[in-house]
C-alpha cells in the first residue's frame, strides 16, 4: 500500500526519491498521482514528508487533481539556467533539479530515482549532476524489488475494485468474441467466413477486440494475443493477422486491458477450438485445466508463490512434458512461470518463478493471474487457461470476473 | 533518417549504443525494430555494425520480424549470473549485460544509453557495471539532441505515408465528431442533448472520439484534448468529462492518434464554437487564423523553424496579447511555441521555441506542426488551429491531411 513507502524507504536507507516521467504509462507517477495528462512532471518526496508534484504550467488543471503539493517549473527561470549551462541542455537540467530538489529540503543523502522515461536524458541529467552535488547519492533498484513495486504489491479495496471493473470489460469483449466466432458460416474446408464470404483471418478478429474494449473506454497499452495454430504454440506470438480462422485448431486468446491512460489491469486467458478438437488437444487441454484446478484447490494464505510453479512443473513433468524444472529455457512443453502480479503494472509482485525469493507470497491484498499452460509449435497447438485473484483479507481467493472454461466451443451453423 | 546513425555516433565519437526496453511505446526501439510485442528487449549496436536484438524466447517470432540479427537472452546462463552475482538481481544483470556487449564487439569506449524504461532498474544496473567493465563509458544525451532524434528528424517517403494515414483517420474522426454534435437537439438554456433527452456532457464526447479511433485500428497513445470554455483556455487540459456541452462556447480539440502498439503519430488542432460565437470570441479566432495563414504563406525551405514563433510572438503582441516574447511563462495570450516535429514522438525535432538552436529548420523530410494559440482562460476561452506538414523534397510544403478551418458551427436542429 502506498502507506507503506516511508517505512520501506527508512528500511533501504533511503533519503528521499525523483520519479520522473508523464503521468501516462509510466506506473510510479501515476500511482502518486492517480493520472492526468502532465506530459513532463517531477515528483520529490523526502522521507516523511510530503511529495512535491513539479508541472509545465500548461498542465496545471490535470496536475491539480493530483491533490499532492504543486510547483510549476515556471517557478525555476529555465532561461537563465540555459545561459549559465552555456546551452547545455542536460547542465541546465541538472541546474534546476539542484533547485527543486533543495526547494523539496533535501541537499544530501541516498536518493532513489524511478519512473519510466527517456532513460537517455536522464542519465546524462544525473550524471552533470554528479559534479554539482556530490553529497547526494542517486540509487536505482531492481525492478522486482524497488520501494514501489513493494508498495503496490498490496492493493486496498478501491485498487481491486479498479481492477475488477477491467475483469468485467475483460469477459464482456471475450463473450463478445465467442459469439461472433460461433455464427460464422464455415467453408467446405473448415475456414470461417465474414458475412461478405470472405475468409476470416486472425487480424479481422484482432480489430474487432480492439473495438469492444474501446467502446468500453479501455485500453490495450500492451497488447492482447488472439493467436492461432503455431502462434498459439508461442506463448507470446500476438497472432498473425493474416492466418485465417480455422476449425478445429486451438487458438489462444489472452487479453489484458487497462483504463484509459495507464491504469489498472486486468489478466485473462482462454484456449478454444472452434467445433471440435482433435484428440490430442483436449487430451493437453484437459492436462491444462487439471493443473490449473489443482493450483487454485491448494493456493493458500501466505505461502511462497513459486510453491505452486513448483506444483505445476512437477505435474507437467508427470505428464512427459518438460518444464523448467529440469530444463533450461525449454521452447516445448510448459514454458514458463505460473502467474504474476497485476496493477498499474501488466507484470508486477509477487512473481512465481522458481528463482524468485520466498518473500513473495500469497498475503492479503496481492492480485495475481494463475496461468498453466503447453505449448508445441511445431505441432500447431498450444494451450493456457489463466484468471485473476484477489487474496481477500478474510484470506479466502477470490477471481476477479468469472468466465467458463469450455475449451470446444460449438458452432451454430456447422456440425461434422 | 536511420541511415545516419553511423555518422551520427562518428560525429560524437560514440562507440557503440544500448537501447533497453519493451518493443512498444519506446520510439528508439520501434525505430530500430519495426514494432511488435516484445516486453523485454535491448540492442546493441557497434559503430559501423549491425544492431543485435537480444529477446526472450517466448517472443522469438515478435521478435523476427524486425529482420535484425537475433540473439536469445536464453543463450545466457541466468540461474548461473544470479547465483554468481548472491543473487542480487541488478548485479546478475550486469554480468549478463557484459557478455552481451562482449558478444557484440564491444569491450571499450563510449556506449550510448536509451530507451524509453525503467530508469531505477536500468540506472542500477549501470551503476554496478562500472565496476565490471570500466573501460566501457556510458553516455546520455539531451532528448531533444540524441542521435534518435537527430536521425528521426528527417523522414522517407514509407514514413511520411505512415504519419499521412493516421491524418486521414484524424480528420475522419474529427468529422465525424462535428456530424454528432451540429445534429444535437437544444435546450433552451442551449446545452446540447443527448437522443435519450439528457445533457451532453465533454465525457461522452470523449467516449465517441475514443471508439471512433480505435474503429480505424488507432490508439491515442498520449490521450487527446477535447475541451469547452474555460478548459479550452487552458492549453493542454484534456477537457472536464462532466462539462455540459453548450452552444456558443469555444471548444479546442487537439487529437494526435498514433498507429497501434506505439508506431506513427498525427497532430492536429481545430476550435469550434457551435450555432454562434460570440464577437469577442471571433475576434481572437480570427486573429489565431490570421497568424495560422500568415506563417504558412512565409514557411520557406531551410529556414529556422524558431523565426516562424518569432513572427507568431510579434503578431501577437502587435494585438495585444502576451507571449513569450517579452513575458517568463504567460498564462494568458499565446503562451506556447508554434510546433514541433512529429514522427515516432509526438513530440520531436524540429523544434520551435525562442531558445532553440538554429540547426531546427525546415529541411525537406521533416514532418512539423504550425498550431498558434491564444488562451484566456479567465474569459472561459480558448482558441488553437494545427495541422501538420511535411517539407516534401521539392521544397513545397504539404499539409498532410487537409480539413477545413470553420470556427462556428451552424447546429442543424437550432437557430438563433
Amino acid at each position: 500500500m502506498k502507506s507503506e513507502l516511508d517505512a520501506l524507504m527508512q528500511a533501504r536507507n533511503m533519503d528521499a526519491f525523483i520519479v520522473f516521467g508523464h503521468a501516462e504509462n509510466n506506473p510510479p507517477m501515476t500511482y502518486l498521482t492517480g493520472g492526468g495528462h502532465v506530459s513532463h512532471a517531477t515528483i520529490i518526496k523526502k522521507r516523511g514528508e510530503e511529495s512535491i508534484y513539479f508541472f509545465g504550467d500548461m498542465e496545471r488543471d490535470e496536475a491539480a487533481k493530483s491533490g499532492l503539493r504543486l510547483m510549476p517549473y515556471s517557478e525555476y527561470d529555465t532561461v537563465a539556467l540555459f545561459e549559465k549551462a552555456n546551452r547545455d541542455g542536460l547542465l541546465a537540467a541538472a541546474f534546476r533539479l539542484e533547485l527543486m530538489l533543495k526547494d523539496a529540503g533535501v541537499t544530501s543523502g541516498r536518493v532513489g530515482v524511478y519512473g519510466f522515461y527517456d532513460l537517455s536524458a536522464i542519465f546524462g541529467m544525473l550524471t552533470h549532476f554528479n559534479d554539482l552535488m556530490p553529497e547526494i547519492e542517486f540509487i536505482g533498484e531492481a525492478r522486482e524489488d524497488s520501494i514501489f513495486m513493494k508498495a503496490m504489491e498490496t492493493k486496498d479495496e478501491n485498487e481491486v475494485n479498479r481492477v475488477r471493473r477491467m475483469g468485467k470489460i475483460t469477459t464482456e469483449v471475450v463473450g463478445k468474441v465467442k459469439e461472433f466466432l460461433t455464427v460464422c458460416d464455415v467453408r467446405d474446408d473448415e475456414v470461417l467466413l465474414n458475412e461478405d464470404g470472405s475468409p476470416l483471418t486472425v487480424g479481422d478478429v484482432h480489430a474487432k477486440i480492439r473495438l469492444w474494449v474501446a467502446e468500453r473506454g479501455a485500453e490495450l497499452p500492451s497488447g492482447f494475443i488472439f493467436a492461432i495454430g503455431r502462434d498459439a504454440g508461442v506463448p507470446h506470438s500476438s497472432g498473425n493477422p493474416k492466418d485465417l480462422m480455422r476449425l478445429g485448431q486451438t487458438i489462444v486468446f489472452d487479453i489484458y486491458p487497462a483504463e484509459a491512460g495507464g491504469g489498472y489491469y486486468y489478466d485473462f486467458t482462454r484456449t478454444w477450438s472452434l467445433g471440435y478438437a482433435t484428440p490430442e488437444a483436449q487430451e493437453l487441454f484437459d492436462q491444462v485445466k487439471e493443473i490449473y484446478d489443482k493450483v487454485k484447490d491448494n493456493f493458500d494464505l501466505n505461502t511462497p508463490f513459486r510453491n505452486y510453479q513448483q506444483m505445476t512443473c512437477e505435474y507437467f513433468e508427470s505428464k512427459g512434458h518438460k518444464s523448467q524444472l529440469n530444463t533450461k529455457a525449454p521452447v516445448e512443453g510448459y514454458v514458463h512461470s505460473l502467474g504474476h502480479g497485476v496493477g498499474l503494472n501488466i507484470h508486477e509482485r509477487p512473481f512465481s518463478g522458481l528463482l524468485v525469493g520466498d518473500d513473495h507470497r500469497l498475503v492479503p491484498g496481492v492480485v495475481v493471474t494463475s496461468e498453466p499452460g503447453l505449448y508445441y509449435p511445431e505441432k500447431g497447438m498450444g494451450f493456457r487457461i489463466e484468471d485473476t485473484y484477489w487474496v481477500r483479507p478474510d484470506g479466502k481467493m477470490e477471481i476477479l470476473a468469472d468466465y467458463p472454461y469450455d475449451f470446444v466451443l460449438p458452432m451454430k451453423r456447422w456440425s461434422k
